[in-house]
């Protein structure tokens, strides 16, 4: 059975009156923006900055002033925010930005990137485009046309890993994996031993986890099956600075045949993580809702020749 | 306006009885294949040995005891398959070959790789075969389940080239552009001035070309469209040796940024065409209807940096 791991992204900043956050809306509110999708909350962990939310498919994020929603699967991610729209006037939204990553089968998707954006029409003006060529990896953004003013901290870093390593994929695909084993695998308890960690098996497979420390977040999604095995990586960590080696050992971890690289006002240098994956796009972008993002794809210098795949 | 330059391909051998042959078949049958296809019969050239029929949506060949039919956009090939079997019991077809490459937007069409073979399990046994990564670029293979003995001349290369260079792209897109430019562009007449050739400006874009002599053929497809250009050559003739350099000088020509060769018995050094593009993926398959075949997809070293597309 195919599962699509490739995710839609949705960030939405909103203004607040003094003193208010969304950390205090209750979880039943969530519970229905996370519904709207065709997902639901599965535990959550908190600390005083971050609420986050481990769902069926994938992430939420809620912090003061935003929230990060990370859907894969066959989710409508879109409708969320037509649900969030029921609490929040929209112009109490600052910004809105929503990424949909190049799907393995979108055939199989309910919805595309050009009817998700036509349903945010009749309420914003936005811009949408495409980094990435439509035959290879890509990611499709939509963001509102409205000027926004992101902190100096304000970045995000997205790692995404197509076809699975043996090692990673072995692990992943373990009947009854424990959480433990995974965590070592990843090496977590090395580089975020002092994180608070939310973690989840799927069965028969799959894997998500969610971590926190202060405002920092990151998250990992797994979709470990052969017929389209995929792992993310994402977070709000300057991942070229303390945590570079984090970057390096999550790529030695999963051994994908290629991956993409998506930054927002944190850039990279050319070869990041001096393994055998070496670049072969790169499109960058100054948005004129104030973030710059850059989108890099790298492939593995591999051309072993390989049999094809049966399929049936 | 996006238009799916990427193909599918159906091979039919039959058995025929001596002085029989498919050339006999007279315009109106092949009319009702490839009109259950979705697609119409433009225009025809013939000789000794081979009909080929210009298509609005690419091409279809005719020999003695096989035909090749290959289709773009939304066309749904496989129902050419049925249409065939009205007139040609399923015990005499030899070999059946259908292939489909990976479509830019497979959201857009109208069937899926796996619903069209799950319409042939009525009729046949067959196999098929995935050549290359679901993420990248793949072609999916069915054959059927039966041997064959192809001659020892018997192969066959797909050139399937991504994202036109920009000369390829003015030349093509060039409003009331006249075929004789283009066969000009292509250098037709340096290298193929003894053939037959029947080519086709398609509105607003688009341009098919069938070329003959003898047995042999090439075929040239191209959808010069920015969003999703795209150029196919595909031929019977042995591209590596005598026309070796039509394969390079095709490649300058459309100077994709990526391109796959899909080759059946007949196969390429490493870097065949000593240009900028460079091995990503080669996966080689013998199967067991006779044919060996090798997909590889090769990618233009160059990752200066780009700006993103702006879609709207």
């Amino acid at each position: 059975m195919f599962f699509e791991g490739s995710e839609k992204k949705l960030e939405i900043v909103v203004k607040l009156s003094a003193g208010d956050s969304l950390r205090n809306i209750k979880q039943p509110f969530w519970n229905e923006v996370v519904s709207a999708s065709g997902a639901q909350i599965l535990s959550s962990i908190h600390n005083s900055c971050l609420s986050a939310y481990l769902l069926s498919e994938s992430s939420l994020f809620v912090w003061d002033d935003r929230i990060v929603m990370i859907t894969c699967g066959e989710t409508k991610l879109i409708q969320a925010v037509h649900t969030f729209l029921k609490r929040f006037p929209k112009e109490d939204i600052l910004s809105l930005i929503f990424q949909r990553k190049n799907e393995y089968c979108s055939h199989l998707q309910k919805t595309n990137f050009f009817s998700d954006i036509e349903s945010l029409k009749s309420v914003f003006s936005g811009k949408s485009f495409r980094f990435g060529n439509t035959d290879g990896h890509h990611n499709f953004l939509y963001h509102l046309n409205k000027e926004f003013a992101p902190s100096p901290s304000d970045y995000t870093h997205e790692l995404l890993m197509y076809h699975l390593g043996s090692d990673a994929k072995s692990i992943f695909c373990q009947e009854g994996q424990q959480t433990s084993n995974i965590r070592e695998f990843l090496k977590l308890n090395k580089y975020f031993s002092d994180w608070k960690i939310d973690d989840f098996v799927f069965k028969p497979y799959g894997y998500s986890l969610n971590a926190i420390k202060g405002h920092q977040y990151f998250t990992i999604h797994v979709t470990p099956q052969e017929e389209g095995s995929y792992a993310s990586f994402e977070t709000n960590l300057p991942l070229w600075g303390e945590h570079k080696n984090y970057g390096v050992q999550i790529l030695q971890a999963f051994s994908p045949e290629s991956f993409d690289l998506v930054s927002f006002n944190d850039f990279i240098p050319e070869r990041p993580f001096q393994n055998s994956n070496y670049p072969v796009k790169c499109v960058k972008e100054k948005l004129n809702c104030g973030y710059e993002v850059q989108f890099r794809q790298f492939i593995k210098k591999d051309t072993a020749e390989e049999s094809a795949v049966l399929i049936s």
